[in-house]
């Protein structure tokens, strides 16, 4: 059995079920393999930052990792910016890198890389397999590695003659690998005391899985503690996943840019942090603190990957808070006639199906849509936790892949769209249920209004450096040369009746909105 | 003036001309300061290896860098590809990369992470800029140290606030930069003493600028050499730029693959390094060497980057070697009805325009071409340098920016282009005067082949790991969505009659051909 058949093995047996793939010719001994692992899904994707986007948001909804399969470090390069985003989202993923065979490394063919340099800053974990009988032991120490510290990117680089090398016996089966759990201890009485004393308590929440601050159960313990105490609640900004919808409360987000951020967390004596990090500018802004919250202002009752929801429940015992009576949101009304941010926020939040997941990318629809969706149908929300644009559409598309019987609905801005487009292919080759909502403006309008702010004009080459509309690109042809079925909406009658008919579709459908 | 204007007058005072974007929030106020140095041209790119890719097309035919201008650390990594098949091929590129503050870096925002590492791979020099006052001297720096061994990268890190500071004095002009010589030291007797007493001498030309080995001067002397002598002359397998076509003789160029790379070179017993590196071969294969030909057969006579056409002459005179006799190469004539990869080389090799510049990439029409186009009209070639797929698209795109007047033909495989899909709408967006020629078979041929060596069966999942066809993509659609002009040839008198149209049109136009 050779040293490839043997890694993909151990995977599988680890629990890996996914493998999000652009191979070439380093790994194609592990291509061979994939024969002998039929229990392997690969997905292929056609630019590797659509493989480590969709390993991303498979992760964040399957809470265990999905492999890459990437090709040496240029291949892996191509693949770094979404794994920056899924270092964010704390996602657990292996990624699988060939490489050279070992013994061509040295002659500096035109390949060769430093991959460990490339890998480091994205992958909490790195290891170069050191021979054919390494290879087992390596993939289970890359899922356990993954799933540590809340979860990380895990990076195996794999030279070639060790995936071709014969493994003399076969390595023995292992148990799969659990949730590295985060630390139990946590001092109720000591929180308690700490909350009681505060008079205008202000709980973040993070998001995460089912026991994060956003996962459902601690936003209701959360409003139990403010009906108690009053305070408030936020969600973080850009939380990996979140629950959201009818039957929880509805929590504004923290505002992105640093003026409403720091107004609403100045009015609080005390931050208590849910599962979320220490507030911080998003980028630093002159005459604003990056950390917008003094240390002796903050209260960390659950790092990110510990099990907020529970820890907030126990606080709220101990409380002795009665269950939270908070009215349920309102659906906002589309108002007709040409499309505006708010008008499709209110149509998609009206259309969501129940156990939708969202992803949303990009600041046109972004921050409407999380307004409208209070009173949306249950869904759980992913959004860009990074900052490298693209991260959207793959998302989308390993959320998909992970839970199948749920369908999957993309706000996406035209700008971002492009970084990874080629993952349209990839919904139309597997036909995935995601509907993909391109907000089309035509142009970069986050750094038009960050160029604008404080009544800056805006120049005449920062306007073109900021401009899609030489040519427009016309999305809906874009997406049908990719097999992905297509529309045009500028209205929001338009959007709903396209939105709908989408949504019965059993695969991906792209509607273009005219903004 | 801002610590930005400062270093885009520095940068444009050095020669550089024009600048490949795609900036963020962190380039803002680079972004404002191009108000104030209009003699450099910004060119918008949709993804960030777009834009390196575009570098480096500018950069091999300019001669100088071509600055970028990127977004932190997750921006820099969409673009690492193709700055690592600019390193092989010894481009000089200044990269802009854009940081948080430097006082917001220790609070860990969403965007941060480890530039340095990210960019030492594929950069030659690194610096971070210390303070808006610094900005002019590491901009010179910069350029110098891109012309520096032989061209290379050099990365330029600015934190958002030296870009705002203001510069209490104004940076006095500095002569603008040369590229800096290689060492002239060459001992042509000594070359000679070597080369006269080997029995079947093989001279291996290196790709770059007009002296290089493949840029005219140099293949005219090795034919001198060659008929005076015997022995044969090749080009290396994938030069950075190369002159071919008519008044020039026909080279083989080395094969890829180790088998019969190794025939060509075991003939010999002197090897001559006209600016070309020891050959190596591509991948490690077993049963092959890495390295093609042992030290003792191998006489260095130009490095990469040094003044291998003159060494050649000097060396043609000093063994009094009489003008080369060579026969004007034959043009083939393309076989009617469906298209082959030989009858694509064929139409191409006839269209192809006085003084074009050709940007290939694939295996499909790669070798083919080059085959056919000896008896073509004299013509630069530009290939794929380091192996990162995604090049020949950006890099045809900088090559028409630096050279405004000459017609530029991409000659493309389908599954290549989809990594850099968006240099389309750039194409458009600057009516640039390329045709891109796309042999679209819908798969990833070259792994196949490499799957199938030694007579193997391809496997079932391996067939499916390499196949695009499901969907076909319609890059007439795509072509079209990006604004750019398109057609489908299936045989090749449509493929003669399309490209002749699209010789002929002032900008972009794209052809599918169907294999």
């Amino acid at each position: 059995m050779s040293g490839a058949s043997v890694l993909l093995k151990a995977l599988r047996e680890q629990g890996v079920e996914v493998c999000f793939a652009n191979p070439g010719t380093t790994e194609l001994d592990l291509v061979r393999a994939m024969e002998e692992v039929p229990g392997l899904r690969c997905v292929v994707g056609l630019q590797e930052n659509v493989c480590t986007g969709a390993a991303d948001g498979y992760g964040r909804l399957a809470g265990k990792p999905a492999a890459t399969l990437l090709h040496l470090g240029p291949g892996f390069a191509n693949g770094i910016a979404n794994l920056h985003n899924a270092r964010r989202a704390r996602t657990p993923i292996v990624n699988i890198i060939g490489d050279h065979a070992s013994w061509h490394l040295e002659c500096d063919a035109p390949l060769t890389a430093d991959i460990e340099s490339l890998a480091r800053p994205v992958s909490g974990w790195v290891r170069r397999i050191a021979s054919a009988q390494d290879a087992a032991g390596a993939a289970r120490s890359a899922v356990q590695a993954s799933l540590a510290d809340g979860g990380q990117g895990a990076t195996l680089i794999f030279p070639a003659d060790f995936q071709a090398e014969n493994v003399a016996q076969e390595p023995a089966d292992a148990a799969a690998c659990d949730a590295v759990p985060g630390s139990d201890e946590f001092d109720a009485a000591a929180a308690w005391q700490q909350l009681r004393r505060a008079k205008n308590p202000l709980f973040l929440l993070g998001g995460g899985g089912p026991s994060s601050g956003l996962g459902g159960r601690a936003q209701i313990a959360a409003a139990r503690l403010c009906g108690l105490l009053g305070g408030k609640a936020y969600a973080e900004t850009f939380p990996a996943r979140s629950e959201r919808g009818r039957g929880l409360p509805d929590f504004d987000r923290l505002p992105y840019f640093p003026e409403p951020a720091r107004a609403a967390l100045d009015a609080a004596d005390l931050v208590v942090l849910v599962g979320a990090l220490p507030p911080v500018t998003y980028f630093g802004y002159a005459g604003h603190p990056s950390r917008l919250v003094p240390q002796e202002r903050l209260l960390m009752l659950a790092a990110p990957g510990q099990d907020a929801a529970s820890r907030l429940e126990a606080l709220a015992e101990l409380a002795g808070a009665p269950a939270a009576g908070f009215a349920p949101a309102a659906l906002p009304q589309a108002a007709p006639g040409v499309l505006t941010p708010q008008s499709i926020a209110a149509v998609v939040a009206r259309a969501l199906p129940e156990d939708a997941i969202v992803s949303v990318e990009g600041g046109t629809c972004g921050y409407p849509l999380y307004a409208a969706s209070a009173g949306a149908a249950r869904h759980t929300v992913l959004t860009n936790t990074g900052g490298a644009i693209g991260q959207g559409l793959p998302v989308a598309m390993g959320a998909a892949i992970a839970c199948p019987d749920r369908r999957v609905v993309a706000v996406l801005s035209d700008g971002s769209t492009q970084y990874t487009i080629q993952t349209l292919w990839s919904l139309a080759h597997e036909n995935l249920p995601v509907t993909v909502l391109i907000a089309a403006n035509h142009q970069y309008a986050i750094l038009r209004n960050e160029l604008r702010r404080g009544n800056a004009v805006l120049g005449e080459r920062a306007a073109e450096l900021t401009a899609l509309d030489r040519p427009r690109i016309d999305w809906v042809g874009l997406a049908s040369s990719y097999g992905v079925q297509a529309s045009r909406a500028a209205t929001s009658e338009e959007l709903a009746a396209q939105l709908e008919s989408a949504l019965r579709q059993p695969g991906p459908v792209l509607i273009e909105m005219a903004l």
